[in-house]
């Protein structure tokens, strides 16, 4: 059967792989698993989040509410802007989706770093669009500047901090920026990993009330599947002008958000103290990998998100360090897909990254 | 700011009223408003499905497993085919979503009857394709082959049984007019209330395996939003060869289904009992609306789904009769939208009916 032709060139998106996946594969126990390989919010589900989907449960059988008056209203509340600036997604993923489908098309042109969230790129493909990257594996706004100069695009993709390296650009260079894009250019900063960069520094914090204030073709991308615990309930959100956000909704299907996670993501949002604790904590743990690292004799990437990429330069191979340690249980993600010697490891729990350590001496010193 | 100028014509689809829309508009106590409108399964959530989002409600933390291979295990089994055969999707929606943006484009058609679900046209405005109709409301297969031999489509529609309205092909006839259709054009055999038709009448009935051994460019579409009673949970399949179930995974987006979505699933297809004491209620039920109607004088259309279509004709108007309705907290789905002067309710329970029946008593006094 023939079907549209951009699709030939579309390729699906390897997610990490889930705990059942190594259980059948490796027979492993799944208790004996350490899964650091989708940024997972090792704390666990909010106690007053998992009350509300157990008081919910026996209401399976009712549609959603599709107006998700109340998300919207608290998230509206939250960035203190209108709800019709609001859209919600099943993950912040459906919104990328909804923007790249709304501005491109076969003669578009979309504009991103070298190494960066897999997904813009095949949103990208879906459209057939031409896709363009800058060079070095961070964000490099001179080149960002150069290829816009260059060639334009209609849509750009700034990950703020950015995943899967974890670097982050500074606010005031972003606004720097994007004084320079044309207002037909849509402008997609995706904040997925915010909530942990503007913990850590108060100059990568992107305002999203400011950002789309002062840019009107910006749009603001949150999740709910990092920091507030929720990756297994599909919660996302746009922040823009209400001219976008009306625009995407033509691409929205009617519930597209189930009604536990409605209501999961409305009670995270009033569990704020939570948030901030496991944002603490993971800023503690994760200066066990630095030091780990600097031990080991290997480079890292100054992290602004929960997760760490580890650089093996020509002392290991990342394929074969990440092979070894999923044998052993522990998943993390491997970047040679990306072009990069180096896998990105989830800041786990301290009893978790303290198994990781130990696993990892082994594995090293078997691959010296 | 400039988007795809397919989208201007895209409108969205109006769901029926949540209940919360109602409280909120015409302050009326929840405990007291019935909602017909969505054919929602009125005899609440399977216990076992309850049961089982209760005990998972602490994992939320962790992403689903995007392999889905507990629940196209399951429907394989159940529809005797092979787990490649399988897809799942948010709702039977979004298959339907992927069946279009797989085939369509500006210079595509797609063909389907007068009054019939509204997001094929939809989905359809989204790819700016060309969309026609045949002139019945009700699916008349002459007129899908007349329009066939004329025109040609790419992909094709049968509502089976149709919602809105209600009516039901034969399977036989359904198979004939297949057999004259193009292998290259996709044929949509959306399922989402066969388990009520074929539960009144075995030929109206479709067996998945054996449709898309005959008819390689058929796909059939269920869902566990109706008769398995799961609406809130956004679960839906799509059933075809493996080369169209690879091409839509091309535009499906990871973890488009949450992990209590696909536990829930899992569990209300091992609780087939539940599901079956539903539907032997809903045609109880059903007889008492078709005998409210006759006593009444006006028409319905005899259905094989969970919910009737009241025809009003001269009688009444049913954009005033559902205000009216929607004013006593009986929230129906109004038809006017589709070109019909009928109202769709879906078979409540037992109480609920009796509730109906009552206002609708004084509505119609009213209305006289």
């Amino acid at each position: 059967m023939k079907f549209n032709k951009v699709l030939e060139n579309v390729t699906t998106y390897e997610a990490g792989k889930p705990i059942e996946l190594v259980v059948r594969e490796y027979g492993i126990d799944p208790k004996d698993i350490i899964k650091l390989a989708s940024n997972e919010n090792p704390y666990g589900t909010s106690p007053k989040v998992a009350q509300k989907i157990q008081e919910l449960s026996k209401n399976m059988f009712i549609y959603p509410d599709d107006s998700m008056f109340e998300l919207k209203e608290s998230l509206a509340s939250k960035f203190d802007v209108n709800e019709s600036n609001v859209i919600i997604g099943s993950g912040s993923d459906q919104i990328l989706e909804f923007c790249v489908h709304a501005k491109c098309n076969e003669n578009s042109k979309m504009l991103m770093s070298k190494t960066t969230f897999a997904m813009y790129e095949i949103y990208g493909k879906q459209t057939g669009c031409q896709i363009l990257k800058t060079q070095d594996d961070e964000h490099n706004l001179e080149q960002f500047s150069a290829m816009y100069k260059e060639h334009g695009a209609d849509i750009i993709f700034l990950c703020l901090p950015n995943n899967p390296l974890g670097e982050c650009l500074d606010k005031e260079d972003v606004y720097k920026f994007l004084e320079t894009v044309d207002e037909n250019t849509l402008v997609v900063v995706d904040g997925a990993y915010q909530e942990y960069a503007s913990f850590k520094d108060e100059n990568k914090k992107i305002d999203a009330k400011d950002l789309i204030s002062k840019f009107p073709n910006a749009i603001y991308l949150g999740t709910f599947s990092k920091a507030y615990a929720l990756g297994g309930m599909r919660v996302g959100y746009g922040v823009a002008n209400e001219e976008i956000i009306k625009t995407l909704y033509k691409l929205r299907a009617p519930f597209n958000i189930t009604t536990l996670s409605l209501a999961a993501a409305i009670e995270a949002l009033k569990d704020e103290e939570f948030v901030q604790s496991c944002i603490a904590l993971n800023f503690e743990e994760m200066k066990r990998y630095e030091d780990y690292a600097k031990q080991k004799g290997f480079d890292y990437i100054d992290s602004y998100t929960n997760f760490i990429t580890l650089k093996f330069g020509d002392m290991y191979s990342s394929k074969e360090i990440a092979t070894q340690l999923l044998k052993r249980g522990v998943i993390v993600r491997d970047l040679t897909g990306y072009g990069v010697n180096a896998i990105r490891i989830t800041i786990g729990s301290q009893s978790q990254n303290t198994k990781v350590f130990s696993i990892l001496d082994e594995v090293l010193e078997e691959n010296k």
